[in-house]
Parts: C-alpha cells; structure tokens; sequence
C-alpha cells in the first residue's frame, strides 16, 4: 500500500520577469528570469498525492473542484515524474503502472492573478517527486506545467535559465541565495480590484512574440545585463539597486506588452497611481526604499524592507481608503506611521476600495512536506473535506 | 508703414511620432516623423503680425493675454526669420530694425493638448516669413519654436526629416502628398477629460532620451522602416496598411515612454479601452477600417475614411454616453448609423463623459493668409478685442 504525500509550496514573484516562449509545448523561455520565493506561511498552494493499485484512473481535485486529468501540462508532469523515477529505479515497475490521486488547494484566491499557477504546479511536481523517490532536479519538470513553477521549486532568490537545448534539459531553476540570505526583504502584494477580463500570459506572450518589434532587442541586449546586475545586488543586498533595476524590468515588460499588436495592457490607472506614488516616496526618501512589480494583471507586488513597512502601509492605507477591516493580511505590521504632514505632502487619498487587500509577507522556503497528518486526500485516495 | 499680416495655421497629427531629441536648443529630433495636417476650417490658430518704427519693444498677445516676449524658442524664430529676410534681402534694414507686434489666438481650447504649439508656432513664423518677404522654406524655423510646429507648415501629409546636420539646416519639413490627395480620408479628435496633471513632452522626452534602453532600437530599426512604409500607403491610399502602422507607432511610442524611467504615462484606462473597441471595430469589420493615434495626453485622433464616419460615431455614441449637448464638433456626420445589434455585440456603454467631445475634421491646407479685413491688431499694433 501506498503512503499518501503531502507538501506545500510557494508562490514567486519575479524581478526580472519572463515574457515570450521559444517553444509553446516544452515552455522554454526567450530570458532568463529572476524572482523572490515567498513565505509559504503567507501564501501556498497544499496539494496531496497518492498511487494506488485499486485506482481505476487518474483524478485530481483542484480548489474542492473535481477537474479532468485530460490537461496536457498536468499529464506531461506526470508523465515526466514516471519517466525520471524509471530512469533512476527510484520504484519499482509495478508502483509505476499504477493510478494517482492528486488533491491540491491554494491558501489565497486563485482569481487575484498571484502566480497560484506557479505554486500549484511547484507542489504537484514536489509532491509526485517524493512519492516516486525522484532524488534530481525537478524543476525542469514543474516548467512543463506552468513556465514560473520552475522557480517555485526553490526558496529564496531563483533563477530560470533560459537554455539553450532543444530538448529543454537546460531550462532550468537554481537558487541564487537562500531564503536566510536577506532576511530583512519583505514584499506587499496590493491586490487591485480587476475590472476587465485580461488576456492569458500565455496567449499575450504569443502575441508579443510575433508582433513585438522591440522584444528582440529586450531579449538579446536589456535582459541578459540586468540579470547579472541584480543577481549582484542580492548577493551583496544592495537594495536600492536591486530594486531600481526590478522597477525598470517591470515596467520594460509592460513596454513590450504595450507595442504587441493588439497592444495588450494589465496595468489600470490604479497601477500607475501606485507606480507614481511608490516614485513620490522614494524622492523624498532621498533613496530607493521600495520597488514595485507588476505581473500580467493590474496588482502590484512592492518589495522593501522590513524597517520600512510601517511607513509604508500607512502610506496605502491614507492613500487607498477601505472599507475592508482586514485589509492587510499576513504577517504583521509592527506601528512607526508617517506624520499627517508627510502623508498629505505625498497624495491625496483616491476613491475607496481601488486595491481590495495588501498581503504583507518575505521571502521564504521551496516546497516543504507536511509530515503531521493534515492530508487532502484519505486513506481511500478521496478528499478529505 | 508696415501692413498687418494675418494668418491662420493648422495642427497636425502624426501617425509616425517624434519622441526624442538629439538637440534640445535646436530642436533636433532623433527620428524622422510623419503626419496629417487637418483642416483649418475645423481648427487653427491665427496670428496677426505687424513691424512699425514706433514700438518700442517687441509684444506678444496670445489668446487675450499680454504675454512676454522674452522667450527663448520665441526669440529664436524671430530673429531667424529676421536673418533670412536679410539674407534674402527682402526688405530694408529698416525695416528688420523695427520692433513687432503679434496677436495670436487658437479656435480650440489649448488645454486640451490638442497639438496647439505646433499650430500656433506654424502661424507665427508663416505670418512672419509674409511679413518680412521671406521666401525660402521656413519649415525649419517653426521647428524651432516646437518640433512638431515644422510639419503644420505643409498641408495634405508631411514629412519631418530628422537631417543630420549639426546646425540643423536639413531637419526641415516636406509635403508627402498634398490636401487633395486622399479626400475621403477623416480624422475624429476624442477629448478625454484630463484627470492629472501630465509631465510636458519636453521633459517626457529628455527622460526617454536618459533612460529608455528601448529607444535606440525604435530609432535605428522600426521608425526607418515605417516612415518609408506609411509614405508607400499613403501615396498609393492604402487605409488598412496606413491605418496598422499608425496604430503600431503609437503603441511603440507609448511603450518607450513607459520604459523610460521613472515611467512616463499619458494614456489611461479610457484611451485604452478607445483602443479596444477600435481593434473590436475592425474584427467585426473583416479589415482595418479604423486607426486611434495617442499623443502626450489622453486624447485619441482616429483616422479613418468618410463613408466609415457615421458608423463610427455612432458607436462612440453608444460606448460613451454623453452629457453633452454638442458632443460632435466640426464637419457634419451623415447619419448611417450602426444597429442596435451591432452596437450591443462591441460594447457595453461606460460611464457618462468619460469622452467630454469629439471633433470631426480632415486633411487640410498648411498655412494661409487672410486677405479680408480680420486682422487681431489695429492700425496701431494694439489688439482688437
């Protein structure tokens, strides 16, 4: 009889941001990427998985949802895991043949656009590694179900090589520092209220590949430079430069964005706002004290450090009245406010509820398994509700 | 005595953008650039200019203010007008050694960012190059009031050509195609109403110029390629092909300005859903029917043909309802609505006055004296009211 395997994983959040496939089926990227692994204390996705001799298929259940195992991705990191398991006679042929359970939940909405893709698939592939012994690298794996997962598998600060393989076997996550490395790095996510449908990254990338005339020249020239660049500045914590060179690429991505034909847009006016206010505060800082980011959606992720936090949200919070009493979530805010004159030499407030939540966290641990019996999936291989 | 020379002069609005100096006193662009000079009858700037040996000093009245003429951009085009007449000998030393007066006025609000430099400058140079017999291309000298002023001193579709020359004798302006050229072609100015206050394009540029790593490859490699494209389908009325560069330079255009740094945004969640609903319009349509431009502001210009007029405004209408009892300006639209049908399948309608008016206009003349008797100075050089 099979044990059942659970682990936890995070999501990321990156810095310099990936943005166009050279290959749609292996989802091998034009860049590198970076990105900052966070808390799954904060944020994680949780997912069970079990092979049982019984089991008469494949199933799985996403978020209390029975879903089709029929999905390409999920398949192809199945497929993978067995594969790299066989390869290494981690188990043995029999345990090989036999069905998997999969049971996997997220700890934060999955509509907010905060990277549950990556941490799902990250905890997917986790979880069948352990299951099937699988001892190497498995975030060339997690790639496969979703491009950033790769960068999930790892805590800290990750990088997604490129490569440069056909077949893929180059493309790769590493870890730049650990998540001990700079304890101080602490990230707000500002979940905005989205109005709009927005495109998929993966039908936008599409897009900016083949109509982009500038993304070539991000790619070959902007790109490789600023991973050198801020891979240094983690290494020695450097934040002022590490976060001047996170604002550009953000805001490079959405650049390229911008010139895909139809130009494809994440960003609302309530982005911009943020962005403006975020430049507003450093000036009068007189340094770089906080970056943000933007994925493709309109949500900022905003990376500082832990002494600036207070300051800071009590910026968000004059800035961006609420009408949610939880408004910021996750770890806590320790009191050291702005003055009411520096808060209204800085903005004025806007309209009430433009950003719905803040979720304040730091940088964390890969993929962890939950050794205490806390299982998605019982002893049958059915959810536990 | 002198004679007042009265003039009026049109905005134009480019479809290939400047964006970026390689001189800032000259005035020198890095790129060549390509535009429509729209119809003085809809909207122009007018300008009365009269020398007498009785001023005492050079004055400058613009839309009913006394404004100082110790301008630099000011001085310059008038002392280079000066130049050239002496150069030309055109008139008598005499007559360049007395002092000017000039009244200027725009038929549209020049805080709707509506290109009123470029008219008002075209003006005053024109007025000034009849006034003191200059012959020779003065394009280069309205360059030197504002970039873009050079190109509104040809009607039809003009070319701004970069030069090369460091003293700027080659960034001139020359006419693709005069105003008869393509009749049918019709351009709808959407006033969006500002919200904040924009960074000028001046100082948008110098930062683009600083910071944008995108810039240098907009310069070498796309704008080249498309100033000789859009000629190619403006000479040959080619709309779909116009209409697609238009709306791709645009977008590059606004791309670099949000990957300059800190980020420059002059669109907002209302002009990108004009652009939207335009990419909408033309899917449903099967082709190109429709082209948005954005400048330094929220505004969008749509170029599109006559017969494609009704139709258009008409959805307009309908995406955004209207308190505004004269919400169309400028020429008559035939009415040749859309139905009920094809309106609700491209939109829903958005909040009332999102768009506060649109002007409706079309390729027009450059610069062009008035000979009756409407002069903005009286015999004695003073404004009349």
């Amino acid at each position: 009889m099979s044990k059942i395997v659970t682990m936890i994983a995070p999501v990321n959040i990156a810095v310099i941001k990936y943005w166009g496939k050279r290959d749609e089926e292996l989802i091998l990227p034009l860049n590198d990427s970076v990105s900052a692994t966070l808390d799954t204390n904060v944020m994680c996705a949780k997912t069970s998985v079990c092979a049982r001799p019984e089991f008469f298929e494949n199933e799985i259940w996403l978020n209390g949802k029975k879903e089709s195992f029929t999905n390409q991705r999920l398949e192809n990191c199945l497929h993978e895991i067995q594969a790299r398991a066989a390869d290494e006679k981690s188990v043995s042929v029999e345990f090989l043949s036999w069905k998997v359970h999969v049971c996997s939940v997220n700890n934060f909405p999955t509509a907010a656009g905060l990277a549950s893709s990556a941490a799902g698939y990250a905890c997917l592939v986790s979880a069948l590694a352990k299951l099937y012994k699988v001892k190497s690298d498995v975030s060339s794996i997690a790639r496969l179900g979703s491009g950033s997962a790769c960068r999930s598998v790892y805590g800290g600060f990750v990088r997604w090589h490129a490569g440069v393989n056909h077949d893929g076997s180059d493309s790769v996550a590493s870890q730049i520092a650990d998540a001990s490395h700079w304890p101080e790095m602490r990230a707000l996510i500002l979940v905005v209220g989205e109005t709009k449908k927005k495109i998929s990254s993966t039908s936008g990338m599409r897009i900016s590949v083949q109509t982009s005339e500038l993304l070539k020249h991000r790619i070959e020239y902007c790109v490789p430079l600023r991973t050198e660049e801020i891979i240094k500045t983690i290494r020695e914590k450097n934040f002022a430069k590490f976060a001047e060179i996170t604002m550009k690429d953000s805001n490079q991505f959405h650049a390229i964005c911008l010139d895909s034909y139809p130009p494809i847009v994440y960003m609302t006016d309530v982005s911009h706002y943020i962005i403006e206010l975020v430049h507003k505060y450093n000036k009068t800082c007189g340094e770089i004290k906080v970056a943000y980011t933007f994925d493709a959606g309109p949500n900022a992720c905003l990376y500082l450090l832990d002494k600036e936090v207070p300051k800071v949200v009590s910026l968000l919070k004059y800035a961006f009245p609420t009408s949610n009493s939880e408004f910021i979530t996750g770890l806590s805010v320790q009191a050291e406010e702005l003055t009411g004159d520096e808060l209204t030499s800085l903005c004025e407030p806007q309209d009430t509820d433009l950003i719905k939540y803040i979720i304040h966290t730091k940088v964390g641990e890969g993929p962890t398994e939950i050794v205490e019996d806390s299982h998605l999936l019982n002893d049958s291989g059915v959810p536990i509700d």
